[in-house]
């Protein structure tokens, strides 16, 4: 019997397996396996063999088991909202859908935490968190899983203030490629004991383990909110005023920004009416007072460089309104060019080198016959180039990815990461080596450890 | 020829090559070996081999690959400060000292960072920064070493604002067990990409790579600072004003309860007149306006739970004394009992469980004949019982031992942790298991993928 072959008979095993333990929480229906094989980015689609849905950690357990008996890879399924292709199927196997598992299991207002299952999205917990006065603050944009936000090391517009998914996640439960169950620490703020198995799972993309309970650090609901709009004159201009509201220590919980081409596509999606010129979309949270003298050292220095008077949304439902329309924006820059997908970049640099970064990338779009929106969480020295092309059309490709590996590899030069919040997934591989040179090979040290068989998410962050 | 022999004979020819590279920075005097085999606990002396000083990264993986070639233990060695016994040479080997390793090599003031090799100290660097306004919050007590630091996982007085290490490290070079250098990240705010070497080593306590290069987030020195102390009635009052403080999400700077034993043994160190009752330390960061508003918040809380007049050192030379005083404590409790030595415990735990862990502890001591100051980081729901002890007095030893083992066994169940800060040493081991059941598996099987020979300070962490 050829490998191939011997490989599809134990997948045929495997399945088997499953479904008696799953029953019709395993399908193999086309439109499931692809709707799982694909996320909201250019990326091809790759088609699991069976998609599982699973409801407990002790079941997913299970379904470990049985694929690591078959060789059988297991990629963890979300919200599938990535955007480097982390949950195509490059060599098929079970997609593991967490969906389900969505119960908020624990909140502890007194210690300002929460446990949920993998499968909870962001604003579902903080819908349910309304009441209680708290929040949780990483917002990626997407209406992502906590689980996948782990697996991504997620972040986005609060992050300037509080931080990412490394900083805000207590402990995780993870089930590991041989099928035991770890808890990768206990609920205390912080501790010395042994390796940072917490740290190591976030951002590791569903190869290293299925993370299934994650304990969160909340925030109590700022007493007060202040957020707005300021348009300026340059590009430049808005960065540098970034630059300096960084540098100065002010505490600004968001800070924006959105080219020209960006707000145009805001304003035609979000029915906005904001002029279509250079603009930082900020917040402040605190006390009365102090959002009100954070506004005012803000607009100092956003008027030293070109700023224009800013609009504040003083209502709840206007910050809403406002912030909608910055989560949309790639699905506003999709909505105006029909027929076109999205090769979205994700660089982040030291702040001191975000106006040259953001320059280069300008400078190259200016000679391109693509477009793309750039928008970015400034704050942290990260941004993003919405690359809109037609990944069929070759010309399309190349272009797209000319600019991207220019973006890249001009973050790289300016001491910067491939990716601020995305992740590797199978788009940016070719970069791993190039950011990280010896520590690959640690990297792939760990993964050979702790996946010996190699079926988590595998061609994920290395080719394989 | 035996084992053992064959053991010696690698030694032997080990030191031959690492004095033919380092002349006389390699060293087998024995007042020098003595000196590395100690950290300022209790924790029996295990003398190295030999010492060697290190000046350089390459340096380290010359010295990392002799070792490597010979199956001889390494174990580096910075300010000598841990509590755990973590520089003890339990198999002998070589302690490789990194203090000449002290040059702050780039300080970007643009981006609030800086780049610092391992054995510079924490009191060097923030005496290096003062002119720039900026400073390096993580501040254990103990000078220690930024290496020995990132090695534990330290944090200390100003984490409840600032967080601990774990959050305040941009990236890491480090020489790994094979001589192989890794720079961990960039030195951009924020990263996806890849697996979190950084986080990793942080707390591995070089068992994993030696630490020669760090990239430390910076703050800029707050416009105001507002210290002050706080006398209670009782514990209870003292820790409940504490988890009132801090679920009310005041961003307090510092909160440091001292227990009357500790205030005794203060007032006698460091020549303070404070009155002998369970007291907070306080600090708050801002602007003016809002570190007067921040008092009068704690005040309020402090006073509904039995705290008196609050004392403040609004002179620069009064906070600093105060601060010293507390820094001081452990050597403080230390010459309040001549001829002991501490065993140092530290646990943390969840906030809302702090009152009751501490009960505990006080329980157990009004009943034993040993006497032990507690001090904390209680903000964090960190906090340590200074046990004044003889180990070579066996009764001292089994009480202490008893009393230490309660507490860590307490803090566990209340989902705390055995150590916060201090790490696991030789001194916790038998409670990592306790803490992470089936992750230690996990850690075992990183340490043998990264470390096969085991070289790096065996015996830490692991039973070895």
């Amino acid at each position: 019997m050829s490998r191939a072959a011997a490989r599809d008979e134990g997948r045929v095993a495997a399945l088997g397996e499953l479904q008696a333990l799953l029953g019709d929480r395993l399908t193999t229906a086309a439109a499931m396996r692809e709707a799982h094989g694909r996320d909201e980015s250019w990326h091809a689609v790759a088609m699991p063999d069976a998609v599982a849905f699973a409801r407990t950690t002790e079941e997913v357990a299970a379904i470990i088991r049985i694929c690591s008996a078959y060789d059988m890879p297991v990629i963890p399924f979300g919200a599938g909202t990535s955007l480097e292709g982390h949950v195509s199927a490059v060599h098929g196997g079970l997609s593991l859908d967490l969906s389900q598992m969505n119960a908020i299991l624990e909140v502890n207002a007194a210690d300002l935490d929460v446990r949920v299952e993998a499968g909870v999205t962001r604003k579902q917990l903080n819908d349910y968190l309304r009441d209680t006065g708290l929040f949780f603050p990483i917002d990626p944009g997407a209406n992502a899983t906590i689980g996948g936000m782990v697996a991504t090391r997620a972040s986005g517009t609060n992050a300037v203030r509080y931080g990412t998914m490394r900083e805000n996640v207590l402990n995780l439960t993870a089930v590991m490629a041989d099928g035991s169950v770890v808890r990768t620490a206990r609920r205390a703020r912080k501790s010395s004991a042994g390796y940072d198995l917490t740290r190591l799972l976030i951002g590791s993309e569903g190869t290293l383990g299925i993370v299934t309970e994650v304990t969160l650090r909340l925030y109590g609901i700022p007493e007060a909110i202040r957020s707005g709009v300021v348009p300026f004159a340059s590009i430049e201009g808005a960065v540098d005023a970034v630059i300096e509201t960084i540098q100065s220590g002010l505490p600004v919980a968001r800070i924006e920004i959105l080219d020209p081409l960006s707000i145009r596509a805001c304003n035609a999606y979000s029915k906005l009416t904001l002029a279509e010129v250079p603009t930082l979309f900020v917040e402040f949270h605190g006390t009365d007072a102090s959002v009100a003298e954070q506004a005012e050292r803000f607009g100092a220095i956003a008027s030293e460089h070109g700023g224009g008077a800013s609009e504040w949304a003083t209502k709840a439902e206007d910050r809403t309104k406002l912030w909608e329309a910055r989560h949309n924006a790639y699905y506003a820059a999709l909505a105006y060019a029909p027929g076109k997908k999205g090769m979205v970049t994700d660089v982040c640099v030291p702040i001191s080198r975000l106006a040259e970064a953001i320059r280069g990338t300008l400078a190259d779009l200016e000679t391109s016959f693509l477009k793309a929106p750039i928008v970015g969480h400034v704050g942290d020295g990260n941004f993003h180039m919405l690359l809109l092309m037609d990944p069929a059309n070759p010309q399309d490709l190349a272009e797209a990815t000319r600019l991207h590996d220019r973006m890249v590899a001009r973050a790289l030069s300016l001491d910067g990461t491939c990716t601020g919040e995305h992740g590797i997934g199978e788009g940016k591989i070719k970069f791993l080596e190039a950011e990280h040179g010896t520590g690959v090979a640690v990297m792939r040290a760990i993964k050979q450890a702790l996946d010996p068989k190699g079926i988590l998410n595998p061609g994920k962050i290395f080719s394989a």
